[in-house]
């Protein structure tokens, strides 16, 4: 999506160890115009699935999936990163082991994940891909279908995409970024060379 | 507004200590129609104002802020929680010390809030109003105008739209609910017996 690779060659910022910063319209601060670009696009790609909820992870997915859920007009369900006490009725739970050996679970209430729900995950990177991992393999254990995932960024030389497509689930990028140098900070867009 | 004051009646769940769960339609689960109307909503209460920025708080406020910066179509700005190791700028910082005596922090980089800036705080629910008020300051100390604050559902009988009308700023609530009842599971709103 040349729109959002014009974005990241302007504005991404590259830090040593593979780190790509999008903060100024994709993280910390949103351009919406360009989120609903995006949206769009996904919207586009899944329009032949039949979908009836958008799943993604907390914080910064939710504002791609609203986007997106808006536009299929089907819910979001945010997976929390946290239990707060006010989550007390039956839940899943994945715990995550980031590439750092950090642990943190993801949880999403029984009652909005289940048999007959058809599920497109939303988030806005994949790079290891353990959250999407046990996310997705929560969708199949609640019984739900895992329509497939949407990214709005992939890092292609990180384990994450291979991750998911070794599982046959049908995953679709906004871009692949196949590169970064943090020295010239270039990076390096699959299909640059087409 | 009678659309969300009906969805609450009908889904929202109270628990013992002034809590009101909308987990199936705002906060974990996001009912996108009903968003869209809020969103509207916000958007006709502020038409007169000049506003080329929304700011909200993540987890809960971002959904409603996307809507409500879509239709005004000026980007988003999430005050965060966490500084994470790639937020390097400079930047804003809020200690932010709940009613429980809880502390944390609240970041935005310098780069996207200041001079020039005519800011409308959204988030989903006001009730002892600690963090709204700590960035309503923030945003007047960054030299930024705070146009306003819209909030989805107003617990009136919290001390939070108190502290935040007798700053002076304008606040907007979508619902004001004046009492809730655990054992009845009843929401007395304002404006019921007008």
């Amino acid at each position: 999506m040349q729109k959002l690779k014009d974005r990241i060659r302007e504005e991404g910022v590259i830090r040593q160890g593979n780190v790509l910063k999008v903060d100024s319209f994709l993280n910390h601060q949103l351009d919406m115009q360009l989120l609903h670009a995006l949206a769009e696009e996904f919207a586009a790609r899944f329009e032949n699935e039949e979908i009836n909820k958008v799943l993604t992870i907390e914080t910064s997915g939710i504002a791609i999936a609203c986007m997106v859920a808006d536009l299929m007009q089907v819910p979001v369900v945010i997976a929390r990163k946290t239990k707060t006490k006010n989550m007390n009725g039956e839940l899943y739970k994945k715990t995550v082991t980031t590439v750092t050996k950090d642990e943190y679970d993801l949880y999403v209430a029984k009652q909005y994940l289940g048999e007959g729900d058809k599920v497109l995950l939303i988030d806005d990177l994949l790079a290891h891909g353990k959250a999407l991992e046990g996310l997705s393999d929560m969708v199949v254990e609640s019984g739900a279908e895992l329509v497939g995932i949407g990214v709005a960024i992939e890092k292609s030389f990180q384990v994450g995409s291979k991750l998911i497509r070794d599982k046959d689930i049908r995953l679709e990028s906004l871009v692949i970024v196949d590169d970064l140098d943090w020295r010239s900070n270039k990076v390096v867009f699959r299909g640059d060379n087409d």
